[in-house]
């Protein structure tokens, strides 16, 4: 290969390891001047030792390049980059997956206690000392991992980091909460468990909630103007509607100022309507039209407005969020770059140092594959990757590889009459007759099912019977997988989500049938998802596909969304808890307009008995559980005001603001959901039509894909490169593609790197000429990183300080 | 001027004109020749017979020509256009305001006709006998209207017009079922009348709606599409429900299937949460998970996916009917051009004939503003006007004209003293600290309102005494008024929309304050107005001003998505009507589940005695003043279920299929509103960013402006041409600007068109790229028009047919 072993780094990271070089150099043995940190090769044979420390001095540089990468990766700000070698190890500490799940996990812990702590859920209340010293626990555990990060950060960036300060904070104060408990033996009022989701909120596997809650707080201030505007309105018309509605003693709706912005409030959201209109209409049949002016006006023009600019403003935020990943990731690559390059040759990276660095970044990595990637970033064909060329970094990395098939088949290398067997499975599934049969099977199963639940209509006798209806679909649909497990192969077939789809289906469905048979009743639900087969009839269409494919792309994003929610609500519900637990029951509220919704007795109507359930006093704060379950029935807001009320009267009027504010806070998420929801299947739509192609079409399936040739004599100097030079002891993955070479019989062998394809390539595709002007941008306005290094190199402070710190 | 006497059309238009040419041939005087309708000149002398012909046959291009510009200018379609003489004077016949208000007033008064027609409005009851006979008169109307119609277009064409042809079919269906009313003196059950909007849709005014039911349709297959997934979700849900919930004898819900399917459709609207799920949840609290899931699923992703799809259809939808306007309005122009040509310059139009052209299109323009419009379009300085500026003529058409004042203000002509003091005024009126002064005062006044409305706490008395503070904060506004009225002018003054409603709001307030000095009654609720002065408080930030103008924008667009919903409001109640008037009464529906909402009777609840007020019989289908109030409130959808419910229980269950109907053709409607302000407020956002500029930057008040001088020779050569070769008598406006100009002093005067901005300017600048590209790709494939020129002009069956129509 072309670089040598005499090369230096251009740069040196960290103390120490310059220090090693420079005890060479005291020494007066070595062939290198240091000067700022930087290698100055002098002339004269190598030395052994010399050799070794700077073996070691590329090591550190391979291991801060990696570190690079990830925060580049990471999107983590390059500010909390550690600096000196003890910083390093807290961060090398800090940073993988056994201490990710431990943060994980105690945020979780301290987040579930809430089950237990008095108003707790019945079955699984503990004592008082139990909880308290597994809160403790917790808590300790919290605080070793700030004081982890503390070390790996240094006190200045600490006390800088603004998320870090306010968990330091919440720490304390919880910790203090949790003693003063643990002495009293009794929960006091602790309203600040609410601020329990923020240990959750900063974990590493949270970061997805993290910018959803970015993007939530940045989407606000336009929001706020237009609920400002809406709340004008509705203040404008609780002013008319009194003065036009209290003098009517029958309307209980507007017979205060208060009252009146009340109702017009919950009118807001409909779930008084029509009622809040009925007395006022009975009098005067032409006040109706103050009620749908004021709906037309607040509920289909405002609160329109509202998701428009949310939209708009979301619109933007996501632009200039994939912006900044991009740029960041484009800055991490640079400073990777930096380090890579040796004194010698400035302006590439080497397969032995790309190599290093890989064995740092993706410790998992096998030989061949750290060399497929190198040769994939190479497109150039020279010995060194280029800076462009390095660019490419994240596109690549992910990549799995594999040695391209000749055949077409799984079953290609089979005795000839076993191929002809599969060969002709595999043409009878993919054929069209074959879909469209299938799907006549589905439609029927669907009639099928239709009728003979509509013709139980004294509800569902659990027979214990198995119906023959049954068991004839479900032999279709098993005879239909296991013809396509044969003819496509397992690999083949499992790549497609619409089979996983189906497979899973049928084995449910075959669990229901064995669940049946041997009269397993807690499993008969899953007789009930039988329906769910006919799903795939809607893979007929083009648009459902199309539709159903946007669903399981934003499903993750969904997902953090939800999670997002549901810290929303744990707030909400702990603050719930603490003041209105218990306070609803059965005939509360009698003195309220709701009082019908609690009441649970009998009721003489003329001459008949009737028994009056209102079962609102389900609707209660007085677990966890029921408050989520509350406050999604709040979130969904139909009848809402009912809750409210019956809270209201056994409480203060000052209530209202907790319910009136959750309101607030779900129409914000809720509204940025629609946004999202919205702006990603706008974006596919546009996507599509910019490319010309259906996303769906097999192109697209494949995701990703990038070809590499490698030829015999390439894989053997490989190997004898990576045997000798670099001392790579795990060479059996490079060893393998050897043999597969000589075995192959060609001089080459195809090589083809796959991935899915993310939101960012899609991304890319879409703002293709704007990212060139952002690069334009970037490298003209913002010459941080390169500046950065040119004032590493050349000042001398700047290198004092770095080893200072 | 260039063109002489002598000039020939390119093009003859209609028989009879070319046949007057064709005699003067036959008599051997004419020096033209005339093969296939296009004339050649003879050499010779000009004869005044021969002139006077060619002079009338110009007059018949130049109404064709303004035909074409009228077409393109309504989007109507070419293969409308009269073909011969009498079919052009049954054109101009139906194309004139009086024609359209008739054709408007009729069908209005056909849709009123319900108002009157039993079940009827009590008040206005009509005998069968008289709205019958109305009812024959307006359809004797519009027979003749069709009549008409029918002359213009011929039969041919008449029977293609689809429209035109449901029309009739409508027409004579009414007209069979209102003889058969008028032989039986009584209604029988006309559900047909449901159809009558079809008269009003067809009406000329009524353009926008027609436009929106176009957008609505063409909207609908995907939305369709979507709501298939949703209705397949719902059933297999309501399978499972069936299967998980009918053991339960307290649940009502899940009954049968069919209940369940009901239940889950009202689930959909949220209308019957959280009641559907409280039994089931009293009695197993996991069962909350289905309903939990159910509406994830169906409320917030899939109704979502719904908006997106329509959004995205909508936003397709509005690009291509720009599109399409665009181009018909460039064919209309230049169908236009050809007839304008003569056969001697056959490139560019003449002052001549333009201003022959403009006297049919706008037969009001005065003869300056003839020529004004003509110098506008001619940029080139040339004495025609080339195929490519007569591109222009749209944008040029509305333009206002004025000379541009040498002076800033209104009073600068005043003397000195006055001068003076406006000139103060104007500065202090302009002035920040004048306009946050009045901010102050304003927000003052709101603070005022709300804290002496809250101390009215026992309701408003009407005390006829007029609280001082309004009459203080009443002359404040009145002198700010007074004040900018007087330093900013009338004129600017009103330009601006927002001292407009500051105007209205002032005048209003001093309209309240009159009426409540002296005791009229029933102009009370001006006085309640006055919180709209708060509004202005929003002036203050950007955004709002954004949002406002926005508001303003949107509103001739909101109120004809508005009349398109009255229309489905219309048919609706009319179903409604017939079916179900007079079916609910106080304490009816007893034997459904909402029978609680109908009850009105004093029941006993444990010991006390309560009147339970249930008003929903109000929401019924009794006329159809009643059927819109409760059409409205099943928009809402909150509680439309009890309704719904009610009505079912006193007719058969089929009827919820009319409840369902009208829930989907709301949601579509409502979903098009939404899709429809989402667009309008992005596209806005996205034009302000694309150009860098806030749209109200006074640059933009102005809308469009167009500057063309005029010097003094040229004007005194236009009037001599206008006087002596045109023959035009009202040259007054032609004769002021030169008396103008000689007074002014100067050599020449620049003279200034204005007109708004439209909707159609900002896609103009928003599409700028596109527009070039469409109109390369029009005028390589879509060679229609001028193919059809030279097909008219080349082939002789083209121009029999021509003379046959």
């Amino acid at each position: 290969m072309a670089d040598g072993d005499d090369d230096v780094p251009l740069i040196l990271t960290w103390d120490d390891a310059s220090s090693g070089l420079l005890e060479e150099d005291e020494n007066g043995a070595g062939n290198y001047d240091i000067v700022n940190n930087v290698v100055i090769p002098t002339p004269g044979a190598p030395d052994p030792r010399a050799q070794n420390s700077l073996r070691q001095s590329w090591e550190m540089n391979y291991q801060e390049a990696a570190i690079y990468l990830q925060e580049g990766e990471n999107n983590d700000k390059f500010f909390t980059h550690p600096r000196s070698a003890h910083a390093l190890s807290a961060y090398l500490f800090a940073h993988n997956h056994l201490f990710y799940v431990m943060e994980l996990l105690t945020a979780v812990l301290l987040m579930l206690l809430s089950l237990s702590e008095a108003p707790a859920v019945p079955f699984l209340r503990l004592d008082v000392y139990i909880h308290a010293t597994l809160e403790l626990l917790a808590l300790a555990l919290v605080a070793f991992e700030l004081g982890m990060k503390l070390r790996w950060l240094g006190f200045r960036t600490f006390i800088q980091h603004k998320r870090t300060m306010v968990k330091t904070c919440v720490l304390f104060l919880q910790f203090i909460e949790a003693i003063v408990v643990l002495v009293r033996q009794t929960s006091h009022l602790r309203v600040t468990r609410a601020l329990r989701p923020i240990f959750l909120v900063d974990c590493r596997y949270c970061g997805a909630v993290r910018r959803n809650l970015r993007q939530i707080f940045q989407s606000l201030p336009p929001f706020i103007d237009i609920l400002l505007l809406l709340l004008f309105f509705m203040v404008i018309f609780a002013i008319l509607g009194f003065c036009l509605f209290s003098a009517n003693p029958a309307d209980p709706y507007f017979s205060t100022l208060e009252n009146s912005i009340v109702s017009l409030f919950v009118l807001l959201t409909t779930a008084n309507f029509p009622d809040v209109m009925m007395p006022a209409y009975s009098k005067n049949r032409w006040s109706c039209i103050f009620f749908i002016v004021y709906l037309s006006i607040e509920l289909y023009f405002i609160m329109n407005l509202l998701l428009a600019v949310v939209f708009d403003t979301f619109n933007g935020v996501e632009k200039m969020k994939f912006k900044s990943l991009l740029l960041h990731k484009r800055s991490a690559i640079e400073h990777a770059f930096q380090l890579l390059v040796s004194r010698q040759r400035p302006d590439g990276v080497s397969l032995k140092q790309f190599d290093g660095l890989m064995r740092f970044y993706r410790p998992r990595m096998t030989a061949r594959d750290r060399f497929l990637t190198f040769k994939a970033l190479n497109y150039s064909g020279a010995t060194m990757l280029s800076l462009q060329e390095f660019y490419k970094f994240y596109e690549v990395i992910g990549l799995k590889w594999k040695a391209r098939r000749s055949g077409e088949y799984w079953f290609d290398d089979l005795p000839r009459t076993a191929f002809l067997i599969f060969k002709g499975i595999n043409l009878l599934v993919k054929s069209k007759a074959f879909q469209y049969a299938m799907y006549l099977v589905v439609a029927i199963n669907g009639i099928w099912i239709l009728v003979e639940t509509n013709m139980l209509n004294d509800g569902v006798s659990w027979t214990h019977v198995v119906p023959w209806s049954y068991i004839v679909f479900l032999t279709i649909y098993g005879i239909e997988v296991l013809l396509k497990l044969t003819g496509l192969g397992p690999m083949t077939y499992f790549s497609s989500g619409w089979n996983l789809f189906d497979f899973s289906v049928t084995v449910f469905a075959f669990l229901g049938l064995i669940a049946l048979a041997f009269d397993m009743e807690p499993f008969y639900f899953i007789v009930v998802l039988r329906p769910l087969q006919l799903l795939r009839l809607f893979k007929i269409k083009q648009r459902y596909r199309n539709v159903l494919d946007t669903m399981f792309e934003l499903f993750p994003r969904m997902a953090s969304l939800g999670l997002t929610l549901i810290i929303f609500y744990y707030s909400f519900a702990i603050v719930g808890m603490e003041f209105f637990a218990g306070v609803v029951y059965p005939n509360c509220c009698s003195n309220s307009t709701v009082a019908d919704s609690y009441r649970q007795i009998n009721v003489t109507i003329g001459n008949r008995t009737v028994l009056e359930e209102g079962y609102y006093y389900l609707n209660n704060f007085n677990n966890i559980l029921s408050s989520f379950v509350t406050l999604f029935e709040l979130t969904v807001v139909n009848n809402w005001y009912i809750t409210m009320e019956g809270v209201t009267s056994e409480t203060t009027h000052w209530t209202r603001l907790y319910f009136m504010t959750f309101y607030i806070v779900t129409m914000v998420v809720m509204t940025i959901i629609v946004a999202f929801i919205l702006d990603a299947f706008v974006f596919r739509m546009n996507y599509s039509r910019k490319n010309r192609e259906p996303l769906d079409d097999p192109e697209d399936e494949k995701g990703i894909v990038f070809e590499t040739e490698v030829s015999q004599t390439e894989a053997l100097q490989t190997l004898d490169l990576y045997k000798h030079t670099l001392g790579v002891t795990n060479l059996s993955s490079l060893q393998e593609m050897c043999v597969a070479l000589e075995r192959s019989g060609h001089s080459s062998l195809v090589f083809q790197g796959r991935r899915s394809r993310t939101k960012s390539d899609l991304s890319m595709k879409m703002y293709e000429e704007e990212i060139q002007e952002w690069y334009e941008e970037y490298s003209r306005t913002n010459l941080q990183p390169d500046e950065a290094f040119h004032r590493e190199l050349d000042s001398p402070e700047a290198n004092a300080s770095n080893s200072i710190n």
